[in-house]
């Protein structure tokens, strides 16, 4: 499967190491994990130096191409957002997971064409990832 | 001319002296703001007491319903950029401002469908929100 994994960059890089390890969970069952620089932790709020331009066609084109959408929404950001949205409208499966604590989007909680997780602790979520994957092997 | 103004909510709420100047202007021109709690200092981050599914059901039914989406992107948030995604498809008119210092998503940023404005001052905002209603009245 080609998963596009959407977490925050310049909404903020504090849940980097969650993100790497949910990616690498996904390469660990044999998946290409197409925005996988998502999970960098030498990705800065920054971000990369090509344009933005470059940026919106790449990540569109991912969109339409991904098996699925597997998105991290407990930082706030403006491009997960406009992911999800995006990949909906092209009825791609979509999981959402979050920091159960943490106040997120009510208007992406209401969505019931994406598939809400809430967690505590990031256990649950490689073991949701498992099952997304066909149990563990 | 029906406006769907978008700005952060749970995303946080430090900019919503600003909502509400942008959100007062286009009710002086006559139009009706759809999304006028959005403005409202007294919606925190906790929001309103409807459930989360209402206000999916609400705010698809404004995107569909609005003439033009105005959004305030400067502070990160989830339901802006779904908000923008969705209304991109719907093919409504949408225009995105920011404060210029601020690191906004890249991926809307070189998205061409969305005409992006980066202010400085709010006055430049309010000024924009004229030219859009026809001339300063």
């Amino acid at each position: 499967m080609k998963i596009y994994f959407a977490g925050a960059i310049r909404g903020g890089r504090q849940k980097v190491k969650d993100y790497h390890k949910m990616v690498e969970r996904f390469q660990e069952h044999g998946h290409v994990v197409l925005t996988k620089h998502v999970a960098d932790p030498n990705l800065t709020v920054e971000g990369s130096e090509v344009t933005d331009r470059h940026i919106y066609e790449r990540d569109t084109k991912w969109l339409e191409e991904c098996d699925l959408v597997f998105a991290d929404i407990t930082v706030p950001s403006l491009g997960v957002g406009f992911e999800i949205a995006y990949a909906e409208n092209l009825n791609k499966k979509i999981y959402a997971v979050y920091e159960k604590d943490k106040g997120v989007s009510r208007l992406i909680l209401g969505d019931t064409n994406i598939e809400i997780i809430p967690y505590t602790n990031i256990e649950e979520v490689l073991e949701k990832i498992d099952i997304i994957c066909g149990g563990k092997e």
